[in-house]
C-alpha cells in the first residue's frame, strides 16, 4: 500500500478578528507555502476545505486565488469534526491513485454557524453544545464522584499550555478558583470550561511516499486511521459518561497502525469543553474509566505538556473547519521537534482526536516519524 | 487495483414543492433501500451527503434516519458539480481500503444558495448563472455562426425526452418557435433556454468488486473518472465558445477508460443552459468544434435518445448536490436496460458529465456494465 505523508504546514493566528472566509483560507495557505518554496503548486492534483461556512464554491476560489488548478476540488463538512475528515478523504484519494499531492485548508469565522445544533429536534431549546456538555458533566461526575476542582484543572492546564502557543486565541492563565468563579453558565459548567468559538485557519499538504521524500527529509506520516459515527441527536448516546464512537474510532486508529495506547507519546484530544479531556483520555485508553482527571493532575504537576501541547481547544480557541487541521499540525510539530516551549521530550508516536457534537462522530489519527 | 461497482439507487421526482432537505434524504435513500431489501445497512461503511444546503451535520443525521452507523460521516460541496465530486471520493475511499460500501445521497431545495453566484466580484451585479451562459452563446453563437433556432432546437428536445421520464420537473414538449417566443431574459437567452432549480434527491450505494458481485448480478462499474478545475470567477476562462474543464475532465476519464468518444453508447451531459450542449459535445469529443447542433438536430430528427435521455437538467429540473447523481443513475438505467421508453438500443457504455459555475470546474465519468 502507498504510504501517506504530511510534507508541509501553515497556519493563522486564532483571533475574534473579522475577517473573510477566504482570506483566511488564503493566508494559512500562503504561509505553508512560504514556508516550503520548492513546492511546485501545478504538481497539486486536490484541493480540499474544510468549513461550516456557508460560502459556495471555496475550494475553486483557494485555487484560483493561490494559482492552482487541482483534479479535485470541493468543501468538507462534519461539524466540529470537518477537518480530520478532510485528512481522511485527502489519504484515500492518495493511496487510491486518484491523486499524488493533496493541498487541505480548513478555515472558520467566530460567527461559525456550525456553532448552534439547529437540526436537533432532540435538543428542544438547548440548542448550544454547552447543554450537552453539561449533561456529559453532570453525568461523569456522578458517576465517578469528581469534583468542580478536578474538571477545572483542564482548563488551568490548556491556559497554561497555551502561552506557549504564538497562535493561540488565549494567553492569559488562571487559577482553579478562577475557573470556579468564572460566570456560571449551567448548574455544572463555568465560562472558563468552555472553548472559545474563533477565527483562524490551517493548512496541511499531504503528499505519497515518493513524493514526500523529495519535498521533505521528514515527512509524518500517517500510520493510524479511526472513524465512528454513532448518530447525529444525541438523544442516542450510550452513554454520558464515555465517549462511544470515539472508543469505536480510537481502537480502530491503534489497529491499523499497529500500537497501543501507551505507546503514544503526545496526543491532541478535543477538549470543547473542560470535561471532554478526562472523558477522551478514558475513551481513547490513555486512562482507565473515572482516572482521567488523575492523570491530567500528574501530568500538570509536572509540567508535562503530553496531553494538548498547544492548549487544546480550551486555550487556542476553536475555530471549527480549522481545529482538526491545527492539531494535526501541533503533533507534526512535535514529531518534528519544532515545538519550543512546548516540546514533549522524545515524541515519537502522536495521536490526534477530532469529535463533533456529543461526541456522536469522531475520527482519530495516528502519526508517526 | 480494486474495481468499483454501483450495485443501487434511489431517487424522488423533481418537483416545486417545499420539504426539508432531511426529508428529501430520507426519501431517495429509502427509495433505494425499499428496491434492494438485501443489502445490509450496518455493512455501510461511508456516507457522503452531496448538497448545496446550509444545514450542518446532514451525513449524521440521514445515518441515524436510515439506521447506519458509518465510519465516515460528511457532507460535500463544489456547488452544481457536488454529486460527482461525492462518486469520486467514495470510489477512492473504497479502492484505498477505507471503505467497502458507501452510500451517496444528493439533495436539493428549489431555493438552493448555490444558485447565485455571490463570491465572484468579477461578476459585478451579473451573479445569476445567466449572465455566463448568455456571454457563452453570443460567444459560441458568433464564432460559428450559429442561429438563436440551432441552440433552441436543445431545450425542444430535452423537453420531449423529459416526457418520458417519470421524475422529470417538465412534462410539457415545446416547438423552436415555442422556445423563442419565450420570455426574453438576456440578449441571447430566453426562459425556454434555462434549467429551472427544482427540489429533489437522488442516492446511489457503491461497493468494492467482491461486494457488488455478491448484492447485485449486474453491478455498473466505474470505469473511467476525469476532473479538472481550471478557476472560480468565470473570466479566467481562456474561451467561452468551449469548456476548457470539460475537455480535460473528459480525456483523463477516457484515457482511464481505454476508450474514446465513438465508444461511448449513451451520454448524460450538464446542459444547465441549451447552449452547454453542444459545447460540451464538443468538448468531450463527441463532435467537431462547431458541429455540435447539427448533431443535435440528427439525433433529433431520428428519435434517438443518446444524448440526455432523461431530458437533461433543462428537462428534468436542476437540484443542484442531486444533478450528478441522477444523471448517473439515468446511465445505470441505460445499460442495465431498464429505461423503458428513454432506452437507447443496445447501451453497453456510458458518459457522465457534470459541471460548475461556467465550466470553471467538470467531472466526467465512464460507466461499464
Amino acid at each position: 500500500m502507498i504510504k501517506v505523508g504530511i510534507v508541509a504546514y501553515g497556519i493563522t493566528p486564532f483571533t475574534k478578528d473579522d475577517q473573510k472566509i477566504e482570506s483566511l483560507l488564503l493566508k494559512s495557505t500562503k504561509n505553508l507555502f512560504d514556508n516550503n518554496p520548492e513546492i511546485i503548486r501545478n504538481d497539486i492534483d486536490a484541493v480540499l476545505v474544510s468549513t461550516n461556512n456557508n460560502s459556495k464554491y471555496l475550494s475553486p476560489i483557494l485555487s484560483e486565488m493561490v494559482g492552482i488548478q487541482p483534479k479535485i476540488a470541493h468543501s468538507i463538512e462534519s461539524l466540529c469534526n470537518s477537518g480530520t475528515n478532510s485528512i481522511v478523504s485527502a489519504y484515500s484519494y492518495i493511496v487510491s491513485g486518484l491523486a499524488d499531492m493533496v493541498l487541505i485548508s480548513g478555515a472558520e469565522r467566530n460567527d461559525s454557524p456550525g456553532q448552534i445544533l439547529e437540526w436537533d429536534n432532540s435538543r428542544g431549546e438547548f440548542k448550544h453544545p454547552i447543554f450537552w456538555a453539561s449533561i456529559f458533566a453532570k453525568s461523569y461526575k456522578r458517576k465517578f464522584s469528581i469534583s468542580d476542582e478536578q474538571i477545572a484543572l483542564v482548563s488551568v492546564k490548556n491556559h497554561k499550555q497555551a502561552k506557549e502557543n504564538p497562535n493561540a486565541l488565549s494567553n492569559k492563565t488562571f487559577t482553579i478558583q478562577d475557573v470556579i468563579n468564572s460566570k456560571k453558565l449551567t448548574d455544572d459548567l463555568r465560562l472558563l470550561d468552555c472553548s472559545r468559538p474563533c477565527t483562524g485557519s490551517a493548512s496541511i499538504l499531504l503528499a505519497s511516499e515518493e513524493t514526500a521524500r523529495k519535498i521533505t527529509d521528514m515527512p509524518i506520516w500517517i500510520t493510524g486511521i479511526g472513524q465512528k459515527t454513532t448518530s447525529a441527536g444525541f438523544t442516542k448516546n450510550t452513554s454520558f459518561s464515555s465517549m462511544e464512537s470515539t472508543k469505536l474510532a480510537g481502537q480502530a486508529a491503534l489497529k491499523m497502525a499497529n500500537h497501543n495506547a501507551n505507546d503514544i507519546d503526545v496526543a491532541e484530544v478535543h477538549d470543547a469543553f473542560s470535561v471532554c479531556e478526562p472523558m477522551a483520555l478514558e475513551s481513547l485508553g490513555f486512562s482507565k474509566p473515572g482516572n482521567g482527571t488523575n492523570m491530567i493532575k500528574e501530568l500538570y504537576e509536572t509540567n508535562n505538556f503530553k496531553i494538548n501541547p498547544r492548549g487544546g481547544l480550551i486555550g487556542s480557541g476553536h475555530p471549527l473547519g480549522a481545529t482538526g487541521i491545527a492539531q494535526t499540525i501541533e503533533i507534526i510539530q512535535q514529531l518534528e521537534s519544532s515545538a519550543t516551549n512546548r516540546q514533549v521530550d522524545n515524541a515519537k508516536i502522536g495521536l490526534v482526536h477530532n469529535m463533533s457534537a456529543a461526541a456522536t462522530s469522531s475520527t482519530v489519527l495516528v502519526l508517526e516519524k
